[in-house]
């Protein structure tokens, strides 16, 4: 028989903490407590935040914290008392000794609580493993993230396309196209339409080789231009996460077989994928389509070139989730996991590319959750 | 003679943790190991980062994760090896066993890193006290996150002169002004000047009386409307934090004396900051004007009314550090130190009132970081 996990101990903002965000489904930009109790869900929330999260209904119970901090004073009438007394005296009043709490726990936090008598466990991985599998709410949510992300590829192929080479550069009215022109075109569409896209890459030519540069300068014609978008959706915190490369002006022969590789890497990936296959394989299907191809990973002086990055990750309320399609991970993929299938190649001298798309996992494949289409040379 | 403190050692990602980004200067969003050796800021980077940390030169050594994680592995050869012994193994190549770790540290990584034999210091309040004293580079990256904000407060004003009072609501292109649109207004006016604003709060009415109640729906004629903008530089990471209340049409005399009052308690606090004083006192001060004016702060059924939150807080790299203005902590304001101060005052019915600036502080007063108008009523 399965033991009952013991109930969740949360203390985190949901800006920074998903697993917050998760719970409590109502956004809070200050660390508060959050618990289990039962089947309840109860939160203690000062008063500059009482009556927003009451009247968002998520939790059973809002907890007044000037009261309860009031109740804890009483109790240790000679401490400073802060968070960790403050749970301590609520979870008394609850007859709650035992709570489990997220790896990245506050370890001061922690500390003092175990101090007080309360047994904490560890996750030892997620606090709420059933993340990672996604219902229809949350698939739609995601399918919004990627529309979200779609509306700022689009913003960019028209940026894009608006230019017209002179040179070795792109120029649009009458001045050079930059990485960060692109960008803001990308962002601001993104904001119309409903969510934030922060740290969005338009990375061309050997910028693009470093896949978390994000790009600056002059974009060059006849370059491979790498657009990696994954904003989020205000209303739900859901993210999506596309990529598409694109090229503005005329690609090289070796240009257009780099592409074709990578996507037929993708294409390889998204076949391998559906219920009860580990990530791993799936990895290595993208990554043997590349090695077939002819495109060598290696180590070089000046960084590693070749397939340098794992297939994809999970995404949901966090933009790097479990499970991850990676060479050094064993990860089994459920039914309702959402991940990104994300190949690339990057070698300098000819640049990057890097298509990104996102599926849930079936039984016997995938659902596309997102869509743009795969047309990049931009005569 | 003062103990030399331990050298830090920090697990986090510089989106979530802003002692992250002072240590590393260098955005990097998926947690990583960083910590000092002697004078020396030493980090650990994947192939997906290294290139980009090791350019930006804010290092004096980047390790490449890949390589040290083998090195752990031959250590540990049956274990599955994570943070925690690659850190201990990069600390065994350094001579380190001792390090000092933030509050917020994962509690999971400190047990085991405490069980691989590390001697670990929480740091029992901020990880990196000198933080909360800004250099002059520091005052003017914050300067610029509040001209961000005051760019996004003209664009405010803009759309509400813009629209005209008709009936009971306010009317721009044929259609209601929401707060919605002026949020638009407002984050895609600061995205263009180079900031990222979230959570904007453009909250008329009652709306305004829960403070962290960004706002919804049509905005009213004759109503106190709330715009709080905190943006973050893009570049610098450096937060602004600003606050106008706004009324479109003809202010009541009830609303003319809220806001006089508002303004009055926020000089009053202005006045009261110079080095050396404590942070209660000035937040007395800021209470004190409001109640000789006549605003009693008190509980209700319905929640708390008056001046029901803090004078102000620290800004820098989080938009909430130390120290604070507040009646239930005793902070001395050291020179340097950037707070905000933002008394106001909430009651439904007639609505809610903030304004709110920036000042650095000084042996003498203060210096303001903020600046824009204080005119509100735009008939």
């Amino acid at each position: 028989m399965a033991r009952t996990p013991l109930p969740p101990l949360l203390y985190a903002d949901t800006g920074t903490s998903s697993d917050q965000l998760y719970f409590s489904r109502v956004e809070v930009h200050d660390p508060f407590i959050a618990f289990g109790a039962g089947r309840k869900r109860i939160s203690v929330q000062s008063a500059l935040e009482f009556g927003r999260v009451k009247k968002a209904g998520t939790f059973d119970a809002v907890l007044p914290l000037e009261e309860w901090r009031a109740r804890a004073q009483a109790r240790w009438p000679r401490r400073a008392v802060g968070a960790a007394e403050i749970i301590a005296e609520v979870a008394r009043a609850h007859r709650l000794r035992a709570f489990r709490v997220a790896d990245d726990f506050p370890a001061n936090l922690y500390l003092k609580l175990r101090a007080l008598g309360l047994r904490l466990e560890l996750a030892n991985g997620p606090l709420f493993p059933e993340r990672e599998v996604k219902s229809p709410a949350e698939a739609s949510a995601l399918r919004e993230g990627n529309r979200l992300s779609a509306v700022g590829l689009a913003a960019a192929e028209s940026a894009l396309r608006a230019a017209r080479p002179k040179g070795r550069f792109l120029v649009t009215r009458g001045r050079k196209l930059t990485s960060e022109d692109v960008k803001f075109a990308v962002e601001s569409a993104i904001l119309r339409a409903g969510g934030i896209s922060l740290h969005t890459i338009v990375a061309g030519g050997d910028q693009a080789c470093d896949p978390h540069d994000r790009g600056s300068g002059p974009l060059r014609a006849h370059d491979l231009i790498v657009v990696d978008i994954f904003p989020r959706v205000v209303d739900t915190g859901y993210f999506g996460d596309m990529t598409r490369t694109f090229l503005r002006g005329r690609a090289s022969d070796a240009q257009r077989k780099l592409v074709a590789a990578v996507r037929a890497s993708q294409l390889a990936a998204l076949k391998a994928i559906r219920a009860g296959v580990d990530g791993r394989f799936v990895h290595q299907q993208a990554a043997d389509t590349l090695i077939a191809a002819g495109y060598e990973t290696r180590r070089t002086e000046r960084g590693s070139v070749g397939f340098i990055h794992g297939t994809g990750h999970g995404v949901g309320l966090a933009i790097h989730e479990p499970p991850r399609l990676s060479p050094t991970v064993s990860m089994k993929l459920k039914r309702g996991t959402v991940v990104t299938v994300e190949p690339g190649l990057y070698y300098p001298g000819l640049g990057g590319c890097r298509i990104e798309d996102v599926v849930q996992v079936t039984d016997r494949g995938t659902r596309l959750l997102s869509n743009y289409h795969y047309e990049w040379e931009f005569r």
